[in-house]
């Protein structure tokens, strides 16, 4: 877990939307953001880049939670009710595995724990581990 | 369009993303991205988080371009192709606007005119007027 | 409920695919398919075709369930694993309703309980009432 | 060519909601579909199973186009405008295909030639070969 964290930690579209990462285990992960001026749209709530953005990462680090490297290939998310202020929670879980192919969910939380918007996630995995990928020297 | 232009202008999270605007017209937008190191994720590719960025926000300038107020209630992405470096174009055309729901595809190029990844957004038409929300005295 | 369920009655797709509502209450839905070769592809398994029209059944039960007429706008349906005989059980839940819009994820599961597919469905809410539409005389 | 249409031959699914091949070359298939009562749900519009049945078939021909075997892993479709009566035709092309995974867009047209919904499908290629699974003799 270790490893696959430090990957995550060169993520910069991630650290650039403050994302911060609460839990990892196999096939699981929380993230949580905290709302701030920059994740606002020109109407004032939370931009749906940034719901993606937040959802996606944490789709990632639970696709990557096996330690096998793995990359999105199709992503789909439905806004549920818009978000304005405080920390948003997301928690994203693991349909299937099995083969090259994997899926997840991630749901979105506002503080009330009323759902903001849910991501489904497909993800492909390469051969590749992410342990040969993550330099121990530094 | 200068209106809608002027909405855009506090739009944040594009800003942060470096996302230019090209081009705006009655149900159409187009984009430019120019891949920076804030835009890979932790192998070195574009993230995502910042093509669906790229996509969402080239969908909401189609949106409204009308002079309607919209917000996106549904986005699929597929990813088709890795993309690490130059420019990103985005261009938003519309499918069909009508009533309460109007829906558009997103098509993102690299420099080599590759197709990246496609993007399709359903969007809810609010009944406010884009512009009753700009303030003309700034 | 009953006037929901004469409305669909008339479903004549569904009833080609062999599909049986089990349960339906405000906001959910169950029902089930059993296998037979009409529902079998080419290649001897369960036909895209077939899963997503027994998921978008019960999407629309549930979706209908408040007695207010839906249409859906947009589906998503990722596929997890093949299923290729004995009965398939969807179930409905909505995550939203509010204004508008609706949405609602279906599980289809097969008889060993492992996820077979996954649906994410949009609907929109329209103005009239279930109970105007169907005729009492018959 | 020949071997690709005869594996479609045996889809039950297609068969039974009257879908008829137009044209397939690689990466593109186009079917047609004439709506009578069958299609039709309980508003009297043609069925969401059914529009899905017509695109999911035509990007299957198209996804099996190049001789390989190939399986739907997702689908999104996005409901554009009411259809009750005439000729449907469905288009596939290919968005991109390499390695594993392609990637296709399908439109439904009415005979208006206005959009009726639009479907984008991924599949996972396999390492089969079509023409090993056509049985010759008959």
């Amino acid at each position: 877990m270790k490893k696959i964290l430090k990957l995550f930690e060169n993520d910069r579209f991630a650290a650039l939307s403050n994302i911060e990462v609460v839990d990892i285990s196999p096939g699981k992960a929380i993230t949580r953001m905290e709302v701030s001026d920059m994740h606002l749209n020109s109407i004032g709530t939370v931009h749906g880049g940034a719901l993606f953005t937040l959802s996606d990462f944490t789709f990632a680090l639970a696709a990557n939670s096996h330690g096998t490297v793995t990359v999105a290939i199709n992503a789909n998310i439905s806004y549920l009710k818009a978000a304005t202020k405080g920390v948003l929670t997301a928690k994203a879980r693991e349909l299937s595995v099995g083969g090259r192919i994997a899926s997840y969910t991630v749901d979105v939380y506002d503080e009330s724990n009323d759902l903001i918007c849910v991501f489904q996630g497909m993800a492909y995995r390469k051969r590749d581990k992410i342990s040969d990928m993550v330099d121990y020297s530094d």
